[in-house]
């Protein structure tokens, strides 16, 4: 089947409209009619050949929502009509010990949304920037929001996973201070869910002009970063940071601010190294340094239903897909709240 | 009470013998007539300056065994010809959570058994290589080895427990797999202990010459770390590495060989940074690098009796006190199997 989607055809050419094939659904197989698709700052990344390995054309796009349009023999999960999402990831072994736990995400063999390896013509993944994908029914997730919040979803696939996580892993929760750094895609659903369970939330940004979004989002305190004092009142007062800060910076000044045993978890990657920590600020208080990439499938699946009945979405701003350009550009300068999102009826426009 | 000791009246000076002051025990203080004293890498760069804030006289030590000649009034937990030992330290505000967890090495007011605060003379504590020391009754452990090995149980009291306390704390046992960077006096204890409990155990060294005496020490694997071949068998197999080297060093090269939510734990802190390790190591499978510092009064009891119980002791080397400062020599340049401890009778010659 050839669908309209979004891509590129080199590193240093902008996205345009592409055709692109998409397989018949297998007896596993869950085809979904894409409604929007979140923009990652991972998609301007790997389009743009900034991580090696970008394989052209290159269709970014792991935010997905949409509509079963149609389901393979054996697919139980998932029927034709349903409200579904499909994340990072549209396959990985099955069979390790990463795949068993439902932790998917860390499966050596786990093939992305996009620029993985596939027998599907080009022989790679070919992302959510379409208007619909072929997913195996395993990595399909069922979204229980209501259908007019659709749009607000998407980013929960990427950003809000990436987030809620590491919240859970390391028991974010009543009695438990949280620190977010960074308010931005990844942030500000971090604030909104930590939030929502039941954490003392602690929201760090460099901008003072941030500190009503913050709040407004959920945070009970806003730290302006930049500050000192501010900085000095939160030492050892955080049991989890979760650090959505990609770009170089001072991991020391968050260290400190942990309790004993506390841990910061990195859920970005910089392109180059954050200066050292000094280990000695681990040292004296049993502290670590953590990363975490995304979740597995039983996790995500476990925050969508917990954002649905929570009430959880996604503060979005809508583009067409021609729109697309101008808008890495303006993520580039931090300029959207929070997440732009595509609407794949714009596709074929 | 004047005592002999052996320290040092500046960085810059050898170590000589001195008097010092100790003071009348407590209601709740302990008086130990010490036997041996262990030699830690801390004590050199204490004593030396190399640390901030050394104030002299200096007098190191903090791996004491002795025999308990005198205690206070309220003193329940010991009493006269017990055999003991005393470690890192010798009081905490005892208010604490840390100090309420029995994490007293983690408390903001822990004080040290040598330059910490106290009212004594002359303002500063005195550590261990002098012949008697007064300290509170829970800042004193119990030892149950046989009095013949009161030599070789010294350096339980520090190297022991900074190996024992992350190790428990990450819970090496059966069917877990350990790592212990570097052979010294934290690393040979490591591996002791991490065999004993019942863990799978990989030594990794910089020497193709260690390789039968860690071996020897309990090692299940030898690992010479300049061997790229060696080092890329161990992908992905540790649960928990305990990093003993100072020294800076690419800790990427050990976090490559973390399992899924592995922990590598630095119990040594370099005088210059590391260099910084890759975030995407931390991130692609959840690892974590951490820190630990000594251990805990509960915990050093545990260990202490967990040794006595599995005949375990430091491999040491006894020297008189007027030969320190050829052993710190020794001990720069590695040559030591693999702990010094001084044996106090001799510090009244
Ligand atoms: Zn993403
Ligand atoms: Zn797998
Ligand atoms: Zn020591
Ligand atoms: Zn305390």
């Amino acid at each position: 089947m050839t669908v309209k989607a979004y891509g590129a055809h080199a590193g240093d050419r902008p996205l345009e409209s592409l055709d692109i094939t998409r397989r018949a659904p297998g007896p596993h197989d869950v085809q979904i009619e894409i409604a929007f698709c979140g923009v990652c700052h991972s998609d301007l990344h790997q389009v743009r050949g900034e991580w090696a390995g970008t394989l052209y054309p290159c269709v970014p796009g792991h935010e997905i929502v949409g509509t079963v349009s149609a389901v393979g023999a054996h697919v139980s999960r998932h029927k034709v009509g349903d409200l579904v999402g499909v994340g990072c990831m549209v396959d990985s072994c099955q069979g390790c010990a990463d795949c068993e736990a439902g932790l998917e995400n860390y499966c050596d063999h786990m093939v992305g949304t996009y620029n993985g390896p596939t027998r599907d013509a080009p022989g790679h993944t070919l992302g959510g920037y379409s208007e619909s994908i072929v997913v195996h029914e395993r990595y399909v997730l069922r979204v229980s929001h209501a259908r007019e919040q659709l749009a607000s979803v998407a980013p929960l696939l990427c950003a809000g996973i990436t987030t809620w996580s590491p919240l859970r892993h390391w028991q974010a929760g009543p009695g438990k201070a949280v620190g977010i750094v960074g308010i931005g895609g990844l942030g500000h659903m971090g604030i909104k869910l930590a939030r929502a369970l039941g954490a003392h939330v602690v929201a760090f940004t460099t901008s003072e002009s941030k500190r009503q979004d913050a709040e407004a989002l959920g945070a009970h305190e806003v730290v302006v970063s930049r500050d000192p004092a501010a900085m000095a009142a939160q030492a050892k007062r955080l049991d989890l940071i979760v650090n959505t800060v990609a770009a170089p910076h001072d991991l020391d000044a968050y260290l400190n601010l942990l309790k004993r045993d506390g841990t910061m978890v990195l859920v970005g990657a910089p392109s180059t190294p954050h200066p050292s920590p000094q280990v000695f600020n681990l040292i004296m208080k049993r502290r670590a340094l953590a990363g975490s990439m995304i979740g597995g499938i039983p996790e995500t699946q476990e925050m969508l239903d917990f954002c649905a009945e929570h009430g959880i979405v996604a503060d979005i701003e809508m583009i067409r897909a021609d729109e697309i350009n101008a808008a890495y550009e303006r993520m580039l300068a931090g300029d959207v709240k929070y997440r732009f999102v595509i609407d794949s009826a714009t596709l074929a426009a």
